[in-house]
């Protein structure tokens, strides 16, 4: 099944587009668990953030249709780290979440491939396929250009996956170079025709492509305007919440009828309590709760409840 | 002691610039190799990489002063191939070689950072730091600009290390954005000269920069464009030998005493042997010698050998 319509299809089940990003830091953790895990390696620490991120799972799992786990902070832990890492994504697929690894790799010909069958189709072996990360999407930089890109958009096609080209993100020093005036035009808007085009050569039955956009809610004219420019695409919008953009601010990235925007709160969801709350999974609860409120209150998102 | 001097005396040390790049593909192992590590799983393909990866190590050790791993093929084999990553690092360093991770990582803010103290200057956590991977320096990509290079030069002048930045990549694409006309130059001398900018903070003894720039080999006039542009920064050249660029194209990266310029060669010197090849080992250090001698008769690399 193709990667937009599963990816609908699951936001019209749960009445919502919001993504839970998981970005397990260690000093967000609650204490409860820190002190579990406080052997002091590293180890220690994969298991706090493994054991954070699944309990976070079950939390959210009833009522969002997309978590992405932020992978700099498995990798932080090393090897154990990106052990959580492969361990949560399981867990968020069993519970029949859809995915997206946040890990923005870019790079050329066989060693794109190399991460690309990583996150997505699996690792090729001696005529076998093993599953690594096996999300449902990654991130990835378009700075190298379509042949570079080329070898996340095969796999992807290889299992119904996604890829998600960061256009304009939410950080303040975004505009450094993506803003630049490249022959009439910003080069954002170059990269977000290039991922209009390569969307288009593979539209599912809801009319949107299997390549997203990401483009930062702290930036809402930006944000209208790749609206404006790729009506077929899927976007990926981080900066709602603790980034400083609001529901109100995400409004341009939905097509009428809620479809083709993805709405992604991680510390606004997974650290929004004090490290000693004892209740912090009610917490948490409440502000997906919240933040699923908010939303559809301000945006087309609302159409997906229809 | 700065990156870039101790980069230059590990050259001097050695008389030459090249790096060797440890790009391990499963298919372009030693058979025998493959064999002893037949097991069918993610985890012996990890084990067989990790041992080719060993072996070329003591292999180049004395012949050259720097390695480049490819994260990507580690990546591939989870999180097995990380732990794989991890030992070929640590083995180089004890070796007494420079260790440049190319994982063309790039985010923002606290992410960013966790991928910084993952590659050099170690994660913190309760006042403790703790190894990742302990590269001398990594790849980042500088689509997203200024504030989210910061965390990767903070952590690098935590520990005197240094951070090579993505400017004219070596794929034939690589022309679709970094080439487009912004403002009057193309999108790749602005990242070049945002990368002067940030060497200048952080001069060397040798007047060179921590913050380096990587300008493939496959095209010898954007070097020597970039080498006028940017006369202190360090050049990490990729495309020499399997990806068609020759010692006289890489001439241009070279200062007149021979600093300035790490020259890689991953497949010409790891996969420079047909798989069933039993002294695969002869041929990697004939390959390496031969790109030696290749680089000292066309270049000014020649002048570290005083």
């Amino acid at each position: 099944m193709h990667f937009a319509d599963r990816l609908l299809h699951a936001c019209r089940k749960k009445g919502n587009a919001l993504c839970a990003g998981i970005d397990p830091r260690w000093d967000q953790l609650p204490l409860d668990i820190r002190n579990r895990h406080a052997g002091g390696t590293l180890g220690a620490m994969a298991s706090a953030i493994e054991e954070f991120s699944l309990r976070v799972l079950d939390i959210v799992a009833p009522l969002v249709p997309i978590i992405k786990p932020q992978s700099a902070f498995f990798e932080a832990c090393g090897p154990a780290g990106m052990l959580a890492q492969q361990r949560v994504l399981q867990k968020a697929r069993s519970l029949g979440l859809i995915t997206i690894l946040d890990n923005k790799r870019g790079d050329i010909a066989t060693t794109a491939e190399a991460y690309a069958d990583a996150a997505l189709a699996g690792t090729h072996w001696n005529g076998h396929r093993h599953e690594v990360w096996s999300a449902d999407a990654l991130t990835i930089n378009p700075y190298l250009g379509r042949d570079a890109v080329e070898p996340f958009l095969a796999s992807a096609r290889k299992c119904g996956g996604g890829v998600f080209v960061l256009v304009r993100t939410s950080n303040k020093g975004a505009k450094q170079f993506q803003d630049l005036n490249c022959d009439g035009k910003p080069l954002y808007q170059h990269v977000a025709e290039a991922v209009g085009e390569w969307a288009a050569e593979n539209l599912g039955a809801c009319g949107l492509g299997d390549v997203g956009a990401v483009v930062g809610a702290t930036h809402p004219a930006e944000l209208a305007a790749v609206r404006h420019w790729l009506p077929h695409v899927v976007f990926l919008v981080p900066g709602y919440g603790a980034q400083g953009g609001s529901a109100a601010d995400t409004a341009g990235a939905f097509r009428a009828d809620g479809a083709a925007a993805v709405i992604n709160s991680s510390r606004g969801l997974t650290a929004c309590f004090k490290p000693d709350e004892v209740q912090w999974e009610s917490a948490v609860e409440r502000a997906t709760r919240a933040a699923i409120h908010d939303l559809t209150q301000s945006t087309l998102m609302k159409a997906l409840k229809g």
